[in-house]
């Protein structure tokens, strides 16, 4: 990359919930240029075979890298349970998924929250009930010597779809579903385990608090934008705003209109992709 | 087919929602025997263009034709909205979809109900997103001199496969659904337009009747039973009981599990398919 120049960074997603992964990072990295791709003509990723998700997703990230990411973010949490190995021997970039950060950033919330970890430090990890099948949060989290509690939550990702984010229907879901979780577990830190949950965080707060948990929510875009400016340097002033362009493999007018309310802001422009069926 | 048996009759859907309609068709046709093929390795089919829903839905007829099926059912109303034709032209057999069984059975029902029909009828279709954008039903209405009101209800399929059916959070989600409908028109009669919900038409009739509302449920899964039963004669007595063999091309516990809901019964065997990605 030039002097003076921000990285180009390709950001992929099955489909719209990425766009929180690339909403985090959007502040984070001067005169970075993202490029995003959806993949959703084919999502969702989760009811399918992990050969078949391992595809998908090389495809994506080969696309991304040919048209000059020098760096890949995998904003999905299906793709980076099950392929990211996968994706790391396909493309010749550095790759970083969604779980690990997570995963991380609870250690830290809770090394920070502590003076000492508590003797069982306990994750309640609230994921898409794939996530949660691939048990791949509580894989992560044996690697730092966390217990993490997985626990499906299915009609979190529909409601947030169907645009009842402060809404007492999804206030009234995320109780029911919360206290089914607490009745397992006494969590020190609750880990947004899906890229559709940042939406929801401060629900999903006050839901815990109403059940007198007081618990950290840790958000994994939030994590996963951290730990890429953690590594990425940009040489641009600090003041260089970053640009994305977006892609998506089926209808963009729907990506445009879905995928603003996951960015934060409107999305101008999308191109369409063909990747094939 | 031969003397004293009941006909093969193929049943497709892309999951889990046709089994509604199997459930239906078990007690009308004696001694039939059912082929039921649910492409869950590739739904949604909801998001998916033209040309794909079609490539995939006739793949799966054809399979059920090859495997004996002198009959097939379309128990999907994204493939009988989109794909169709495209089936009739691949097999040789007779084809039935959801859409038109259900739209006469609305016309059925109201022609009973008044002595002479309303001078405009009108029906409340509900149905999936993709349904409603394909004006499938309302083209079907048209041609019986209906006016069709078509409402899209994302969230009720995720609650219904939640397994939320007789549950206040879909009461609530109904409630507003059928507000916001209600408020766009005043329906002689409402016609569930997804196989998933004949599952919650009680809570539906339910949620009418507390705003008001007097239309009549038509469930197009009895509807298309009905009218499958109507041309189809079996030679069995009349006691002779149906039976049924399932096929999946994904996860066969899923479909197990997941299914029995839909069918009202436990499901003994699943058979894997693989019909390509």
């Amino acid at each position: 990359m030039s002097a003076r120049k921000g990285p180009t960074i390709g950001v992929f997603d099955s489909g719209f919930g990425g766009l929180t992964v690339l909403r985090a990072l959007l502040p984070r990295i001067a005169g970075a240029h993202y490029l995003y791709l959806g993949d959703t003509a084919r999502l969702p990723y989760g009811a399918k075979s992990k050969e078949t998700i391992a595809r998908y997703a090389v495809e994506s990230a080969r696309f991304l890298e040919q048209s000059g990411a020098e760096f890949l973010v995998i904003a999905c949490n299906t793709a980076s349970a099950l392929a990211l190995d996968e994706i790391r021997s396909a493309v010749k970039v550095p790759v970083v998924g969604v779980i690990e950060p997570g995963a991380r950033a609870a250690f830290h919330a809770l090394a920070s929250r502590f003076s000492t970890a508590p003797p069982e430090p306990d994750v309640l990890v609230l994921a898409t009930a794939a996530t949660v099948q691939s048990h791949a949060y509580r894989n992560e989290c044996d690697a730092v010597a966390f217990r993490a509690t997985e626990f499906a939550c299915p009609l979190l990702v529909p409601l947030v779809e169907e645009g009842w984010v402060d809404h007492p229907v999804t206030r009234e879901v995320l109780r029911i579903y919360l206290t089914e979780a607490l009745a397992h577990c006494s969590p020190h830190a609750v880990l947004l385990g899906c890229t559709h949950y940042p939406l929801i965080a401060a629900q999903v707060e006050r839901g815990l608090r109403e059940l007198g948990s007081d618990a950290v929510v840790i958000d994994s875009a939030e994590a996963t934008a951290s730990a890429v400016a953690g590594v990425l340097h940009s040489t641009a002033p600090a003041s260089t705003p970053a640009t994305f362009t977006c892609y998506a493999t089926d209808s963009v007018e729907k990506f445009q209109r879905l995928g603003s309310h996951f960015l934060g802001q409107p999305i101008a422009e999308v191109h369409h992709l063909d990747l094939g069926g």
